[in-house]
């Protein structure tokens, strides 16, 4: 299926942009990132439990929000694109 | 149907701010604001494809990213959140 993850996080503050990388880094593990907290992954339901508990584990819930929508596994014809095409390289070296 | 709506914007510009204020008045007007950039809209077909035309003379197609997701009808089991819950008042006077 199709689990799409949405993350709102302050990135003022360099703990928040350094939970958006380890957030990032776990998304991009069995997905890409479509936008700069916006994340597609394509999961079993094992792999979105373990990711589920990987990310609770890296956010602060008192801060930041966390979303997931499954889109299912017909989700090709559900997905709609306008405008500039993400830049983000998810094999770029993460500094933690 | 469910449509949910990611908008990637730079907003360290006084541009990219006003844009993104922009696309959250169109939103709320059919939905709710759950994340930053994040919106759910609950819409019929032609609301959907007003919605987009809407949303595609605001924003800058060069620069912004806006993805859109249709959850179907049946979309309450398929969201689930986690964190901090969005403090965002939909009823907020918009300035342009």
């Amino acid at each position: 299926m199709l689990l799409l993850i949405t993350y709102d996080v302050n990135t003022e503050t360099p703990e928040g942009r350094r939970r958006l990388r380890r957030v990032a880094k776990a998304c991009v593990d069995c997905g890409q990132r479509v936008q700069n907290s916006v994340f597609e992954c394509v999961v079993d339901a094992a792999q979105s439990r373990a990711l589920r508990h990987r990310l609770e584990q890296i956010i602060d819930p008192e801060r930041d929000s966390l979303r997931f929508y499954n889109l299912g596994n017909r989700y090709q014809n559900k997905v709609e694109h306008i405008g500039a095409k993400p830049g983000f390289d998810v094999t770029e070296p993460l500094i933690f």
